[in-house]
């Protein structure tokens, strides 16, 4: 069932050792097929070393139940699967402790966009959500951290094609994209961006955002209607 | 003699430089065998490469004396039995001095629990000891470290589980677990989470703790009596 | 055509991942052949793991247009024509996004000379530009920043043999040589002494610029007319 | 002539990349036999990838005149010489420009002594000498480099086997040793401890040196008359 999608989210995990994404087993990756209302992510806690293509669980999107697989999914489930109800242009999501992603998040602040690498892949800053409330951690936490990231770029009025990424506060950053393998592209920038930025601070601490004409240059040449940048085929 | 355990304390050495947070011999990792009372330790100053099971030394929990082995066992290994000989659910030490673990036992500063990579295993601030008197230092070094690592848990109420880590002034990083494997799968994470802490103080001063809600979740779920993270087998 | 010029371009693209001065397809070098008015240039988009001598593109440098090749050209492939028109003594150009150059480059500060390794290949600190102007993106962006480079060196009096590589505000650095082989290195020198000058400015904050006669020494000997470093052959 | 040590000194050589000290060939070894007075070092400008053990060059210490080899030795030969004349119980010599040595050398500090695995090498704060005068720098460049180190140490009263390395002003260390490969070893510890320093001071500005009795503890456990750290063959 879905060997195709469990393939391509077995090669999407195993991108986050490569790209130095993750420590452990401390990242998970999930792609979703929206016509049978399924999505496949990685199980919790196994190695990325001993991974298989077949201990990729097959999960429902509404109810969150096991629909195949022997072993129990990534204990994250319930953010992806709230996500993914949010978003439907969205294909897949990744979650990692990547280092600098994972600074901002614990610092609580939004990754400013300083910069042209920045600005190829995300249009704006990416937004840290605020604290979950007590309750919300007491009552579903997953699920509340799907919410407040969703909640967070409602607020701004962002797209989530627009800026793929967000920072969870005292956590740690979630990316998607259009599939498993953009959504690792994403999370891969966003780590750059996030080292980058810490230090352009350090550099220049009254950083004002980059220049909006150099921003829309840049995502739309990529992303807009009339991306060109690339290859055509 | 302890066969099984010389293997597994050979493996757990052999993965600090694979973790990288050893340079040249600069770490050991022991276990213990409760009932013989005995402990198995790295030999010191024996390099990573040429290190063989048969070289890991056998102390005598009590007396401090080599009951098997012809190398000269690690130089802080009067340190690992006062830990030993203190908290009897410990089954494996690890010391090592990786950077960021170490610059916060420089600089004299607890890791504070800013975020869920902490709270999954540290369940608050990792304490830093005062520093050694010049008497403690004189009498029997390591046996003092030992000590301060003691006092220092007690003085604070954190039972050694719970925070399975501290770091010696001036010094590094000791870290423990049930057994030699958990041990060092605790040293990787503090030294993941000082990195991280150390930047995200950059990035906000005057950052305070995590909730203690977010916290407990994080910490319950993998080592709380209800844990549940991970595979059931 | 031109099969030489197109293998030292392969290679010298290839060098950049070796050299950790790339993350997916963030980087390219061209390498020019004056007689015949035509430069050869990484496609756009390709990944370094597949690319072959044969995607490289070869583009006449005045009309910008392809002369052979089946991908289309990088999109930088504008700034560095700019350059070469400029600049009639230099052979090869690199762009990266490489971290550190980049991290100047997004706080728009030059990178001081403050040491010999800096010394031994840039007579002096390496310009950041201004900011383009909107006007400039919305005509020629690409185009654009060839010229602002242009002007930032004429403005300041820098020969661009004697310092080869300039920031580019909010995006990051271009490096250039005798040939594709020698901007490679001056972008891996770059990147270094960018590293190197972030730190030591957080250690001397109000650090002044080295000796002119220590700056004198270092580069004259490697690239004065009596420079003697290295060996003869 | 002098087969072995030129082996000796081509292994540490070696070692230098093997520990990421060097860039390109920006390092360099050498080793001294004291009863021919003749020293061995790398040649300028070769890479360590297709190094050989002859092309080690091998000069008289006391004129300087190259005695055997076909190609030029380092650049650096007269800073070497300078430090075998005047320290006789010195046997192998290393410059890199190791990136955290080289940051607090272009800021013009001292690295403190601010824990354990500073002290088990160098016995007090590595020293970071004056600038260079302009005479200094016209007259005889790499010579007087090597003099202003010895003057460095003596007029701090430092024996140079109890802290063996310095620093030179916006240039970059030099360490050394009983022979190359101990001096390979100092370079290593040296880098380590400049990473650590740095951003020890970065939680704790006001940070004071470790206490005398730690560091006493330390180095002379292993390098005082009763050392008795590591194995006894």
């Amino acid at each position: 069932m879905l060997e195709q999608l469990k393939e391509q989210v077995l090669e999407a995990n195993l991108a986050l050792p490569e790209h130095r994404l993750v420590t452990f087993t401390w990242g998970n990756v999930s792609a979703i097929d929206r016509e049978r209302g399924l999505l496949v992510i990685k199980p919790s806690g196994v190695s990325y070393k001993a991974m298989k293509r077949d201990d990729m669980v097959v999960v429902a999107l509404e109810s969150g139940e096991v629909v195949e697989g022997d072993k129990r999914p990534s204990s994250d489930t319930a953010t992806h699967r709230a996500l993914y109800q949010a978003w439907d242009n969205i294909g897949g999501i990744v979650h990692t402790h990547s280092r600098h992603a994972t600074i901002w998040a614990q610092a609580g602040r939004d990754i400013p966009a300083w910069g042209t690498t920045h600005a190829d892949d995300f249009y704006g800053a990416v937004p840290c959500t605020r604290r979950l409330s007590d309750e919300e951690i007491a009552a579903s936490y997953e699920w509340e951290t799907g919410q407040v990231i969703i909640e967070t770029l409602r607020q701004r009025d962002i797209a989530p094609h627009v800026i793929p990424a967000a920072l969870v506060h005292s956590h740690g950053p979630f990316a998607w994209g259009k599939n498993a393998e953009q959504a690792v592209h994403n999370a891969v920038v966003l780590e750059e961006v996030a080292y980058m930025a810490l230090f352009s601070q350090q550099l220049a601490p009254a950083l004002p955002a980059m220049q909006q004409s150099l921003l829309d240059v840049h995502w739309l040449r990529k992303h807009g209607s009339n991306a060109w940048y690339g290859q055509k085929n």
